[in-house]
């Protein structure tokens, strides 16, 4: 497997833009994001768990319902279309018709995805009025402009693309996603869009989708705020023209989940890397968990802790923060078991404090990436977590008007 | 019942001190308090559930298990003795022991309680030799020594007095508190210790307790972080001279519980009100729920969110924020049947934003109390829920070097 350029235009077939219609109050920002493939391709999601879901959302549900395979998604940013009642589902309707009509395919082929503000109407001239230019601008050449199209409080556009060799066929994974705050996943994430051009089944993809997002996008946290909008997406159009994968006990069907497994856990790092005013990547190794479960729970609420994302801003190497966000995180351990260590640096062993190198700590804090390796000693499941730090640009964020 | 002054030492047969041991790194401030009952007293304590436990906290479980009857109460804040190994129990009982020497009292009838910085092994020579004087200062007279002396982040010191008639005699229950950061209390609650001259049996006082503490302490939060050394502990020593309590259908175990829970909830609210960094008090009052835990759930899940605490700070009406940690909350909702308004201003009626007014809006979000009124739709139960905004100075507060 190796990286490539292209993002979600490097599969075969697929094509995409990113406009502007006017949607945010800084009105030079590209608003809407579309992704055409040019077959008609299978289909897997991951929706949120929040029980308060966006129109959008539960629109798109309802067409992956009504059949495995679509063809386009029409996202906008700037509005979450959350909250907004009956209207809130007209417009998402709305969207997909327009788009449907415009590409000359069936709405429900269409998936729609908003993001931004909670409560407030779309401005649905806006978007629909905008969609024959977003049309005539789906191009295959690599750019960004649909990453670009979908960020909100996002600093830079986050797009990966891998391919792999899968039964003598070149198969590539592209993807891009966005997301900054509101961002602890329940089964769920932020927005990302993924394309591949493999040849597969919708179980087989669904399953590769499901256990690819458990591994990347439910492994970080910003703020352990689960978002109504929370969406991963799929498309695989089978351009690549490799043989059908429709066994998960297939070695082409490991193949191809490792690496959309690998875009995945790329794209999740970038969404806590850009988490919202965070200057620094914060990274949990989390080993010696009874279950994988557990490992999870243990190593997101470290990420999660306020308490500890404060002290990586502070560059204070406060392991009592981390060993009291195990201990309240619900799961079973031993404190006299725990381990702590700051890359190299044991802080913690055992249950017993370490005398350590403050200074060389410090050194190890103002890394743009922080490592913490927890040991539970209670067995052998791993997992590794991602978070940022809490900084004073969290608060500006969030404090400034209808963000 | 009315408000009466005198805090802990209002009930009869206690008194109190707070003196200065020079734990603090701030070495001008008070850091070890001393309660003493002049009669042994029955006790009833909630501690924290966090599975990492603090070493006075284990210590003071033990004394619990071997009599339900305490005469003292030693405290130290500025460090938690917590993850500090075998070396924080041998000065958990060091503390124990030399306050039980000098009050002539057995080691099983003193509570102990740290709080402050994980991990840092105990000062036990500074407190050992500080204890003497902390007994010849103990002093029945209104003062704020020993809820001056618990305090750590907090910016003011937190009592409270009640008395009551119970069939014929004058009950009296005070109270103190303390708690700024890591409050997320879970089955308990930071430090709080209330003292009663009632007569009551161990069940009854326990009973009382919890109930009061599942309405008071359990309600708040202010960073969604559960502490190592949560405890509120409450000595009851009998000399009001009414006739035991010692049923819980009785109309005089009704009557304190009623005066405790007031207690309770008063001092939550301060411990809330001095959360770290904050300007306003967030009280949301949550009703049309399905169960009281329902209720509990969603409205704590509420004061928890970080964006519903940065709306508040920025004074922006952001109810989007309050009905997504409503559906994130893990229990059952209908977004159509969700109401919300801040004070009597409608925000969102049954599933629809309403057009409000913004000015006023924010007028009401200037207040130093910000209230939510939100209606689940779902039944007839409801609660209240305590927060605090979240600001640049928590940020500040917790990114400096190892609070």
């Amino acid at each position: 497997m190796k990286i490539i350029t292209g993002n979600i235009c490097a599969p075969k077939g697929f094509l995409a833009s990113g406009t502007f219609a006017g949607i945010k109050r800084n009105a030079t920002k590209k608003d809407v994001a579309l992704i055409y493939s040019e077959e008609p391709a299978v289909a897997a999601a991951m929706f949120t768990t929040n029980q308060v879901k966006a129109a959008p959302l539960l629109l798109t549900q309802q067409h992956l319902q009504q059949t495995h395979k679509l063809q386009a998604v029409i996202v906008n940013s700037g509005n979450a279309n959350a909250c907004t009642g009956e209207q809130g589902m007209r417009d998402a309707i709305a969207m997909a018709n327009t788009t449907a009509a415009a590409l000359k395919i069936k709405p429900e082929a269409v998936a729609v995805s908003s993001t931004g503000v909670i409560g407030v109407p779309l401005p649905i001239e806006k978007i629909t009025s905008n969609i024959g230019q977003a049309v005539d601008q789906l191009s295959a050449t690599e750019n960004l402009d649909a990453a670009i199209a979908i960020m909100t409080t996002d600093t830079f556009p986050k797009p990966i693309a891998v391919e792999c060799e899968i039964a003598g066929k070149t198969v590539r994974i592209g993807g891009i996603t966005k997301g900054s705050g509101m961002i602890h996943p329940m089964m769920a994430t932020m927005l990302a869009f993924i394309t591949t051009d493999v040849a597969i089944s919708q179980e087989a993809l669904q399953h590769a989708l499901k256990l690819a997002t458990d591994a990347s996008f439910h492994m970080i946290t910003v703020d352990g705020e689960s978002s109504t909008n929370d969406m991963v997406l799929i498309l695989a159009n089978g351009m690549a023209g490799n043989a059908e994968i429709s066994s998960i006990e297939s070695p082409e069907w490991q193949t191809f989940f490792q690496a959309l497994q690998f875009v995945c856990i790329d794209l999740a790092k970038q969404i806590a890397k850009d988490g919202e005013g965070a200057t620094k990547l914060i990274e949990v190794h989390l080993s010696g968990a009874s279950t994988l479960a557990d490992a999870r729970i243990a190593a997101r609420n470290i990420c999660r802790s306020s308490l500890v994302k404060a002290a990586v801003f502070g560059e204070d190497a406060n392991w009592g923060r981390i060993v009291s966000a195990i201990g309240a995180s619900g799961i079973v351990v031993h404190p006299e078991k725990i381990s702590v260590s700051l890359e190299d640096l044991n802080l913690f062993k055992q249950g017993q404090p370490v005398a350590f190198d403050e200074a060389l700590a410090r050194t190890l804090l103002q890394e743009k990436t922080v490592r913490f390796f927890v040991d539970l000693g209670m067995g052998e499941e791993k997992t590794t977590a991602w978070g940022c730090d809490l900084t004073y640009d969290y608060v500006k964020i969030n404090a400034s008007y209808r963000t």
